[in-house]
C-alpha cells in the first residue's frame, strides 16, 4: 500500500533527505543506521512502501530476505564481526519506529552484551558511516559460502 | 553443513526428542519456543542443518522467509497479537543458542515491553504449548492480506 504522504524512508529514496546509501537495485535500497548498535548496522528496505511485512507481495518478501543475507555476509566480512542478529519490527507494539518495512542487519562482537540485551546505540558521523558503507559496498559481490562465522 | 551429531533440532525434526509442531513441509518444520516472550512465541526451523544463514543455500533463504511470513500471519490471528517480530541470530555473539538456523516470530502487544527491551521469557506448559499451535495450525492456510496490525 503506497501512502500519499512521504515517510522518512519514501524521503530518503526520491533523495529529498540525506541517507547513507550501501546499495541499490530496481527494489530495495540498503542504508547505513544513523545510530547503529555497532558500525556496520545496516537497514535494508523495500523501494515500494509497505507498512508492515504482512502487507507486502510474498515474493518480494523472499528477496528481501535472500538480499538481506547477502549483505550481512558483505558486512560480517568488512566490520569482522563474529555473528550477526536479522531482526524485522512490525507494528509500534514491535519497536517499529518507521512504519515502512526494514530489516535490520546488525552485526556483533563477542561480549559485546554483558546482559543479553541489546548494546547502546552509537553516534556515528556521517563521514564514518559513507566510509563502513563503502567497505560493505565492495564486498557485496562476493559469492556467499560457509565459514564466515565464529 | 550436516552435523554428524544430533543438535536438539535435528533430533525434535527426526522425532527422537519432545517439541510441540506447528507446521511441517518438506524443507521446514515450525515450533513452540518453550520459552515464549509471549505466548505464540514460534521458531521456524529448516530440516536439513545449517550451523547460520551464511551456510544456507540462498534460494532456501528466501522460501524460509516466505514461510515466516505466512507463520506470522496466522500467529497474530490467533493470539491476538498487535505487531510481531522476526528475528534470527547468527553465532554466540548474536546469541544464537542452538546452532541451526531458526527464525523467531515472536507476537507482540502494546505496552508489553515498557523499557524497549524484550519482554521476560515464560514458562508455558506443553497442553498449553499445543493448544497454541493448534490454533496457529489452523490459520496458516488463510491467504496474507493487509491491515492485521493495529
Amino acid at each position: 500500500m503506497r501512502k500519499t504522504t512521504l515517510c522518512i524512508f519514501c524521503s530518503i529514496i526520491q533523495g529529498d533527505a540525506p541517507g547513507v546509501l550501501v546499495y541499490t537495485d530496481n527494489e530495495f535500497v540498503a542504508l547505513m543506521d544513523k545510530y547503529p548498535v555497532n558500525y556496520g548496522h545496516t537497514l535494508l528496505v523495500p523501494k515500494l512502501h509497505y507498512n508492515d511485512l504482512l502487507s507486502m507481495p510474498i515474493d518480494l518478501i523472499g528477496r528481501m530476505y535472500c538480499m538481506a543475507a547477502n549483505l550481512a555476509k558483505a558486512i560480517v566480512l568488512s566490520v569482522k564481526a563474529d555473528g550477526f542478529n536479522l531482526g524485522q519490527n512490525n507494528g509500534r507494539a514491535a519497536n517499529q519506529i518507521v512504519p515502512h518495512v526494514h530489516v535490520h542487519i546488525i552485526p556483533r562482537y563477542n561480549y559485546d552484551s554483558p546482559n543479553g540485551n541489546w548494546p547502546s546505540r552509537k553516534v556515528a558521523s556521517l563521514v564514518e558511516l559513507a566510509r563502513i558503507a563503502e567497505s560493505i559496498s565492495k564486498s557485496i559481490a562476493e559469492p556467499l559460502s560457509s565459514g564466515y562465522l565464529q
